[in-house]
């Protein structure tokens, strides 16, 4: 348990400082009032002592941790499989760590656990929090707004409106969908399938509607349930082919999920993309160049998704004096044409 | 920013319910001395109000925040693309939640970081920290030490001498590195290398020590520096190849090692393992059920290890009253055999 010695006290540096206990609180704290050499002989204790001030005590006067927690309402095990989350943290560390804020990844084992993530926020822990992969009936907006935190969403959260009091980045998920669904009607496929993600979240949705802005008319067994991972992508283009065997292109919501259906289209012998054109979204390196054959893909940029996120919520916290802040921030997302569409 | 109406105080709580806002503290606190009927209407306040009691305030009296840190001291790239942290990180989570206590990562871009998560430690943010990864010249464990939280090492650390005041959990680096070394001797093979891991961690200290007590007298030449990643066991095994072309054996220090090393070895057409025999260390999965020939390695149960660091500290952080704390708990590790050697 390292060195448990007990820690020096406030009291320990008042009297081998000669001062009171209130100086030395009023030292520690920055606060102003004290004569340069009382504040010189405490900084001196301090220093002999090691002591290390009770932040939850110092908090309570300056009222900033330089601490920004994250949240991502998955299971722990998504979290460390799914490179999404891993590119998105990635640019909130850059930018948290270039303005000398700590970055405090809250983990779970699920949703049942959120309450203690509420907790943990409402505890004055941390200045804000940047929270994504949120599902329709999570809890976990709710005990956010409880724990009045200021909070930056990854992806516009389900109930936002889009005009008010919610902060969010999130990518053009639909203009994308349509993109890549006009690419595989323009290379003449009539029988184009989509693999959703999990419906519950809006980037799944969105996608959906940009598939259906397009294929309006379409068969509705075309559309199958995915749930952004590789398995969910295997399952649903399994039932694809039971259900349509004449399918000749799959907009998948995602690349693992893209993935999941090339492993099952080379399995039934089906060629790609002779046979089935496919498309995923997200253009995750290094899942999309390790596909065969290389996946055409619609790229978003999640590592600056992390990082406009983090900037977002530390310019609110710079000026939490008032002022409009933004709503919602959409990035614009490309089609990368490879070999698979 | 969700919404940011301001939070109901405890003022606001003490005038709702007709008491003092000392009442209304010792309620929220859960102290005793106030009389039923008034604890009632303060609940009825609260809940009202949908009043979140600050703990930063609160902790000041009850001292607990059932969250625990984690440090891995690697930039959090590494935490990322390193199975291994993953599989600590969900024993220690399956650990922490089935007591509902908050896991808490604290990630960073580097050592340059580490004097910030110091201060959050020291902050009275957590109860204890899990802290693994360590190296040599790391500034952590004095910080740690000034911080004065309870903390639980993964792997020996380097100033431990394995009897006092530092708990930390280890596998049997050693003696497990002993056993791959005879098994590649008794195949036959005289030219046995070793690719060492971060030799500034004493995981990667100790399986050279077990190379040698093995190895003694061989060639120093056998012996090439890695980092425990797959990059720098290609660049070891390249080295290896130029320096001894007549090796026929290699322990690499864990499986990501030893799989950049077989990349090698298949560039430059040695067959494994008739030509050159290969053993790694963790048994990770998948890495280690996914090279080409499977990988024979030697077997730490990595997941147990991040529980059990979890429970020590629990239990520690629940006898705090004093009494004698375990020191170093040493697991033991198993050769698996595949097809590699």
């Amino acid at each position: 348990m390292t060195d448990t010695a007990p820690r020096p006290t406030l009291e320990a540096v008042a009297a081998r400082a000669g001062v009171s206990r209130a100086t030395v609180s009023r030292v520690v704290n920055g606060g102003d009032g004290v004569r340069e050499p009382l504040v010189e002989r405490v900084r001196r204790a301090v220093e002999e002592l090691g002591y290390v001030p009770n932040q939850a005590a110092r908090s309570l006067v300056t009222r900033r941790h330089d601490a920004v927690a994250v949240v991502v309402a998955e299971p722990e095990t998504r979290v460390f499989a799914d490179p999404f989350f891993a590119l998105q943290l990635r640019g909130i560390s850059k930018e948290l760590t270039a303005h000398d804020n700590q970055l405090v990844l809250l983990l779970t084992e699920g949703r049942d656990d959120h309450a203690r993530v509420g907790r943990y926020l409402a505890g004055g822990h941390v200045d804000g929090a940047l929270v994504f992969s949120l599902h329709l009936d999570d809890p976990l907006p709710e005990l956010i707004q409880r724990a009045g935190v200021p909070t930056v969403f990854g992806g516009r959260p389900g109930w936002s409106d889009g005009t008010t009091d919610v902060v969010y980045v999130d990518s053009d998920n639909r203009g994308g969908a349509r993109e890549a669904v006009r690419h595989l009607v323009g290379l003449g496929r009539t029988r184009v399938a989509h693999i959703t993600g999990a419906l519950d979240q809006t980037s799944a949705a969105d996608r959906l509607d940009g598939y259906r802005d397009v294929m309006g008319d379409a068969d509705p067994e075309l559309v199958v349930r995915g749930d952004f991972t590789p398995a969910g992508g295997e399952r649903a283009m399994r039932e694809l082919l039971d259900r349509c065997p004449d399918v000749d292109a799959v907009f998948a919501a995602n690349d693992l999920t893209a993935s999941g259906a090339l492993r099952v289209l080379r399995e039934r012998g089906r060629r790609v993309p002779e046979d089935v054109a496919v498309i995923g979204f997200d253009d995750m390196l290094p899942v999309a160049e390790q596909t065969d054959p290389l996946l055409t893909t619609v790229r978003q940029d999640i590592e600056e998704m992390g990082r406009l996120m983090a900037r977002l919520l530390l310019r609110d916290l710079d000026r939490r004096s008032g002022g409009a802040t933004p709503a919602g921030v959409v990035l614009p997302t490309t089609l990368i044409r490879r070999a698979s569409a």
